[in-house]
């Protein structure tokens, strides 16, 4: 959907796909921080209406802990955003943080930097759950 | 501390830090939505000892409703993480999310879009934020 996400279109419904995320989480080593429903939180702070969804915070420790000890400003872009969105009852687009943008944001990070090697698994394994929905 | 990061550093503990930057979260008009003490995760997680820090994940409503209208994908950056990191007993680091680095990270979006209004809000906002703790 952008230069800077990871995203899948899934024909199953919004709640369906919420469970389905967060085992796929599971499966791949990420715990879930934090969660936001976004469109619940709007909806009580300004009444705004927004399609459903979910900001699913998702964080592997180990991963986090070699992306700190490179940069500590990467602090900032933790933990790994996954959001499910509703696009109709059928239809859910799952959608991730890229986190090859956060090696490109730091600029000066080499390809074979430990933050790019750390960036490449963490990718990696956020892949392999887009793939594993469809 | 990072081109994609706002930050300054206070002459103040770690704790006192903290609280000031939630009291300048509120003033600034944003709501903390999510918390997470990195510290005490990755030690609980998998043992690992870093310097205390925290990642306050930080919303203003009507701006983050904004964004996701301009662009959906920018759930995947929200909130706008401030995370309050210690350096030694007396110094404390302040760094947020720079929102001109959600901008960026969409490569197409013109210096007069929507979503630069509402990053160049937020970040007007986390800036005054910044400076009232110096």
């Amino acid at each position: 959907m952008s230069d800077y996400t990871l995203s899948t279109t899934v024909r199953q419904p919004y709640d369906a796909t919420v469970a389905a995320v967060r085992d796929g989480l599971t499966e791949q080593g990420f715990g879930v921080l934090t969660e936001i429903d976004l469109a619940a939180t709007l909806k009580a702070k300004i009444g705004a209406e927004v399609a459903p969804q979910v900001i699913l915070g998702a964080c592997r420790p180990q991963l986090a802990h070699e992306a700190i000890r490179a940069d500590p400003s990467v602090a900032t872009v933790l933990p790994c955003n996954v959001v499910v969105r509703s696009v109709d009852a059928g239809t859910t687009v799952v959608e991730a943080f890229d986190p090859a943008a956060m090696v490109s944001l730091g600029g000066t990070q080499a390809a074979d930097s430990p933050l790019a090697a750390v960036a490449g698994d963490a990718r990696e394994r956020l892949t392999a759950l887009l793939e594993s929905l469809t």
